[in-house]
């Protein structure tokens, strides 16, 4: 078999795996207890009849220079010391999950991404640059974050319709502040929008793998 | 005379120019009624003796493919229709003027500019490429913007101390959301603060004019 790209997208519930070459998705679950060392064992075991000599990780937190720079929430320990292209032996790019799914959705110009999850992920995508930001938590209203209010917490507090509205007003006032031509929206609670914010469309959340290919095959660059 | 490159700084108060061949600045007043039409007409006087084959334009507000996308607040009209790279028959880049400053600092790294005047200009800076932010007229506490805290009503309402404060906290929180290394601070009040903001050094205000040239001598790509 040729070697390919592995693609992996790693969260607080499960770790997913994705051939460049296969159409199937395989899976197995994380945890609060789940360390990095857990992750290279199973993405070995998942991925053990595949070959490939370029893999993407995507996971939550700030990267640089391929390392986390925090261990990550909702996950177990020994992330920031992980070097996982020497665990694997072959090339690395550690990314970002907003990254990740923010270059699977880039068609073109500057693109704000938001992904509407238990928390509020984003990034900024332009030409073949790839930017993460950590906007949740700056203030929104009132004592309340951006997270407070269309993260999780944010829908449960607001209900449905008080939501959207807080979803509107922030896409709107994020494009405008980071100068985008176009957001996308992505993540788990997307589906309980009624309605897409003026400049905005629908991310494919099955689709986060394709970001981790796309990341080696059309060269994007991550900042 | 073998040709070069000349810069502009266009503000609310004066044109400036200068040519990267020669020391001397020169500048003229502008104002309310400040046509683009007048700063074509101004920037042909001014360097009359000069001769030049690219030409940076550093003036407030969005910009998008070499035209401003809205009329600059404190200066005159005709400036969305003005095609400048006709109008002196040579190639030109207009550029907004907190990118013009933050390239002009730009010493590596992932940098937020933050430019302290009258309002609150940022940029950000990567390898590169650079990129306008309009954050000011996000909210910040209360009923306040971060532009109504730190530009010029800022000062005037907070007085210096707790002016100073809100600097360095919004510093803190900004570089944190844009994921930035560093901070650069410039503007007229960078002056008045008494301590940089941790990670955060000043920029050199007399110095814009080296972001024109360095657009074109280092290739630098506006989005």
């Amino acid at each position: 078999m040729k070697p390919g790209i592995l693609a992996v997208d790693i969260g607080g519930k499960n770790l997913k795996i994705r051939h460049s070459d296969h159409e199937e998705r395989r899976k197995a679950p994380t945890g609060p207890d789940f360390s990095a060392q857990d992750a290279v064992t199973t993405i070995r075991e998942l991925a053990h009849d595949w070959s490939w000599d370029r893999l993407t990780i995507g996971c939550p937190g700030p990267i640089s220079n391929n390392r986390l720079l925090l261990e990550p929430h909702n996950l177990g320990g020994g992330w920031k010391d992980m070097d996982f292209a020497s665990a694997f032996d072959c090339e690395v790019r550690l990314v970002n999950d907003a990254v990740m799914q923010a270059i699977a959705s880039h068609a073109g110009g500057k693109m704000l991404f938001l992904g509407l999850g238990t928390g509020l992920g984003a990034a900024l995508v332009v030409e073949n640059i790839a930017m993460p930001l950590e906007v949740a938590h700056l203030p929104y209203r009132d004592k309340y974050t951006y997270e407070d209010c269309i993260g999780r917490r944010g829908l449960d507090r607001l209900g449905r319709k008080a939501w959207e509205e807080a979803v509107h007003d922030i896409t709107a006032r994020l494009r405008k502040a980071l100068v985008a031509d176009c957001v996308v929206i992505g993540g788990g609670a997307l589906k309980k929008l009624r309605h897409m914010p003026e400049h905005a469309t629908p991310g494919d959340n099955a689709n986060a793998f394709e970001g981790g290919f796309r990341v080696w095959r059309d060269h994007y660059r991550l900042f």
